[in-house]
């Protein structure tokens, strides 16, 4: 209810600031007697870690998950998954002179006004740091989704205005996204938002982007009509992801200025649409097509650049620009954006498969 | 969890098919002691009804609400709110040569995959009818958060490829929005949108649109850190509506293509900020600035024209075009995406002052 | 959260009043595609209702439930099922002396306190008239469990000093349950409860009693581990029915004496127990051995008797007692534990099959 | 939903094995900026620990909590509080013996009917070691709750046949209760019991007991009507104790045989009551008395004896009694009958304040 807390039937419960002793989750509803690959999980952290190319945060953070419970001889026991990953290279003296200050939107402000105390090293619980939890729970629920045929892929298919074409969406190899720095699939578009990454960077600047997620393997029947709707409930996954500020299905925004008579997926005779600007769903309800989705990020609001603001009694200050950033948050959500989209589905696999009792 | 309720604290449960005896719901968490205006709540649902102008579908329901509990001497009790809307227009015989035809991107096929038995008639529990219960419902929570100071504002920014400029979205006089057919407060723009509508309608077609939903008066502090942020949400509530397949925040995908250094809000001295790029949402809580968001709606999957289909048995049928239905869902929708925002801040309200106990 | 729902997936969410136009509620999640007898859940609500024999209240409800959504040709769709209970005998005048008045032991105090508005005639909200609704939830939930091979019987096993002995509880035939008023089925102790009750009624006076229920055809494996056990989820069921101050399963309070020597259940080669001390649940979790527990009730607080008391602003009034009341409350709250203890099973039976994915 | 958490707005998510790596869990909801006596945390699960007295099992775990998050500078920040207990003293391979064997009465059949894969080691999830993490969540809660002059006191008040009577009741020293082994603040009864516990345990068998709390400084309205009753909710957290078979309140099955004359709580003037046959709670919500409920406890089911059972393929097998055990509940569960009451009362007090906005 405090918000720490996703899904209803497969949940994660995370904790921990930025600069604490560890951050960490509870992963709770995982079905039982499942062999579980830890390097697969460990894997999927470090595409989300930082430091680990020339284009994103030098932080050094190893990101090693230590599992506490709910494993037991290699396959998961029903029982309530607690993990840990410690905070290895917290600087907090960094973040004396930010105690009493307000970052231009950041979340200082609004966590002030929440809660009256707060801890700002490092933005504290607002920290992009905290998605390492989710990464881990998201891996478990990939391999057990991978065993029933579902692959979730996602990519960068914007950064600025450098964004795939309509035409080069409709024909990328998704095996190519891990091969580039940037997780964009066509290697020509990632060299040119790369160049224009470290170009931002140098200026001390931050820039937006765009992740594509595509699921394949969906089984018609996932989503609850109404008000948990498939895309409602990914949608709102996706948005619960640090910077995002938007969310589309299917033909999104731009299915807006389409005719009905264009815009409708026609059947073809075993169910499967000649189409597919339902994104997936129809109804809410998965029709067995894949589900294609975007997200929007913002630009980091982190700048190496001197930017005026407040401290917490009004005061004038100027926020100086320091430490180690990212100068554009999409190559590290990929694995994110793969993980909500990982544990949303799940929770809708158990949801549907209890109504089948 | 059959995703027939949204909200935590407050709480709205709805049920009802388009062609059954009513449709109806339950409120929960309505706090005591609050007059309750009827007349205000039956206005709400006349903005949503059918038949009310010549943009709209013809269906004659009068849309009559009917309390049943909750409340007392013209004020809430804090017990659950029990009301239903009787179906009084339904010709379930003109739906008999659906019963085992799928639609093209409507939700038969998924309803028939998950359930394998549905009422078909005029789409059942897939009906748009059933957002007549949230307006109820949304109501209600907007004369609880008018008397706080908080306004819900809605109206269409784009019909098609017509669409408010930037320039135009600064300058708007929202009182306006009702003094048209279309619900677009720029006159100029709500004839051609109007117009626009009229021709497609005429071609026995449809086309989608935009709705942009304004908050003012909302107190810093609203919304949970890391999966229940308020944007998040805010977006899942919207995607819920029929129709919905895009949400964006403040800047949303245009901010994907701004550089941090021009997307940052920097503070005034009082806290509120010079822009607002953020759309009154920093790390998922309420700066106090107004909420601004937009919704996008795919045209509507009912043509008056006959299109390709397929039967229960894979077999090729053709579905004829025939009714009385909307060839643009937004001017109805203008009322159910503030019943839908009033209920996701009501809920917030109630559990931010939870915390503050 | 306000109270008016119970279960997970599979849940009941009731509204009304005692005297209000009608009372009802919405069940979601019940499984599509399951026959539905309507007389059967008519006859349900008929053994609980007013009026049915010289034992109980003879205010005159119909009760006559009548269904709004969710059933479609005689089978459930899975969409949620909408019902309504018109109150016809509500003599809301009666109850006009009590607008400012507490009764002792009543909820009258509570509701003032907890709501500063409320509707006083005949308890409002906190009249076990609410129970009906359950009675509706629960028939339904017994039909699909009756056709799983799950069945749950009830009856009365104590009424105030009366009471079946352990002798008589290891030879009971419960097919008797119905054959008299008190709903025991041992017919003398039957008659002796029954002389009992009018006898206490013909003074003006009410006593307490207490109901065993019996669930056989129990899977094993039904329940969650640690805080919802499924006699923890029970218990909370029983003690939320009007006027239940105990609950105890299997041994319950007599266990306390007992050594753990003579207390554990030892196995029979195919899993089953020789003894049932515990009532079919270890570790919170079924074992496929008869569920065995019990619930106590207070004597009802309305009294034919005058009794002091106090109004809202602290003066001593005299409480008249009038009206047409039981004077024991478990014959008729027999087919309420069974209509609770089916909710509470289904739900379990629901998370169980989930997360057999 | 699968079990571990507790609470709707003040919530607890728990994990952890008997002889894992770790317990711990989260805390979720707790209001911020609220200072915080770790000591007393740690005092309190002093007070559950193994190996304390004579009285307990000599396993020797040092139970000390980590707090990992949530804390920032000795205050609450309104975060989750995620915390640790290692296992220090785990003998594993004390357990071999009983992997593939069905302990009587205890967990391990049912877990594995349920999961198919278990933790065997010392019941493994199932263990009362999971109560530890409880015990924290609670003494947060206290602390909360003491700053509020809510006061939570539980004690033993039967062990076997040894019994506080009702005079005895009446008239207790509360402060008493930790200067004896068994947490009987009668200690003419304490001493009995005591004697009889060692008595028992040199047989190898062990004897089950009754725990009462009282709640002093509840303020009225708390508990929500109808399925949340404020003693329905206590009900299920203390049924969701380790070895707990019963639960009553007030007058509860004793209350059964009392004529309506007598069990009702007539008012004084100032709305508290003569008597207090209620508990503290009418219509489901607390009238401002103290809450008085009992939990039984069965004996525990491990014995220092030979026992018959069977094994995972039905074989007939002796279970050997061995190892370090309790030989009776009761004086180490008197902390977590306290700390699951906080936690609901916690939790209900920010439901309560939710309404009052």
């Amino acid at each position: 209810m405090a918000g720490s807390t996703v899904g209803k039937l497969f949940t994660l419960t995370t904790f921990g600031e930025s600069h604490g002793v560890a951050i960490g989750g509870i992963v709770d509803g995982f079905p039982a007697n499942v062999a579980i690959d830890i390097d697969l999980i460990q894997m999927e952290l470090d595409r989300r870690k930082p430091g680990q190319s020339k284009l994103v945060t030098q932080r050094k953070e190893s990101d090693e998950v230590q599992f506490l419970s709910g494993i037991f001889e290699g396959k998961s026991t029903g029982s309530p998954i607690g993990f840990l990953i410690p905070n290895t290279d917290s600087k907090s003296k960094d973040y004396d002179h930010l105690k009493t200050v307000f970052r231009p939107s950041h979340a200082d402000f609004t966590y002030e006004k929440k809660y009256g105390h707060r801890d700002h090293r490092g933005g504290g619980r607002s920290s992009a740091r905290e998605t390492a939890s989710r990464v881990v729970a998201g891996a478990l629920a990939k391999q057990f989704l991978t065993s029933k045929g579902i692959q979730i892929q996602a990519f960068v298919n914007q950064v600025g205005k450098i964004k795939l074409s309509e035409n080069e969406l409709a024909h990328l190899d998704l095996s190519l996204t891990e091969s580039n720095l940037v997780r964009c699939p066509n290697p020509q578009k990632a060299q040119e938002m790369e160049d224009f990454i470290l170009e931002t960077r140098k200026k001390g600047d931050t820039i937006g982007g765009c992740i594509q997620c595509r699921v394949t393997g969906m089984p018609a029947g996932l989503g609850e009509p109404v008000f948990d709707k498939l895309h409602a409930e990914i949608g709102k996954a996706m948005l619960s992801i640090n910077a995002a500020k938007g969310f589309e299905i299917g033909s999104g925004f731009s299915g807006v200025e389409m005719y009905g008579s264009a815009h409708n997926d026609i059947f073809n005779e075993d169910g499967s649409t000649k189409t597919n600007n339902s994104g997936g769903v129809q109804g809410g309800i998965s029709n067995g097509m894949p589900l294609v989705f975007t997200t929007a990020f913002k630009p980091i609001a982190t700048l190496i650049q001197s930017q005026e603001s407040i401290d917490k009694d009004g005061n004038k200050v100027i926020v100086e620009g320091k430490g180690r950033h990212d100068a554009c948050v999409v190559p590290r959500a990929v694995p994110i954006v793969e993980a909500m989209a990982a544990i949303v589905i799940l929770d809708f696999l158990l949801r549907q498969h209890a109504q089948s009792v």
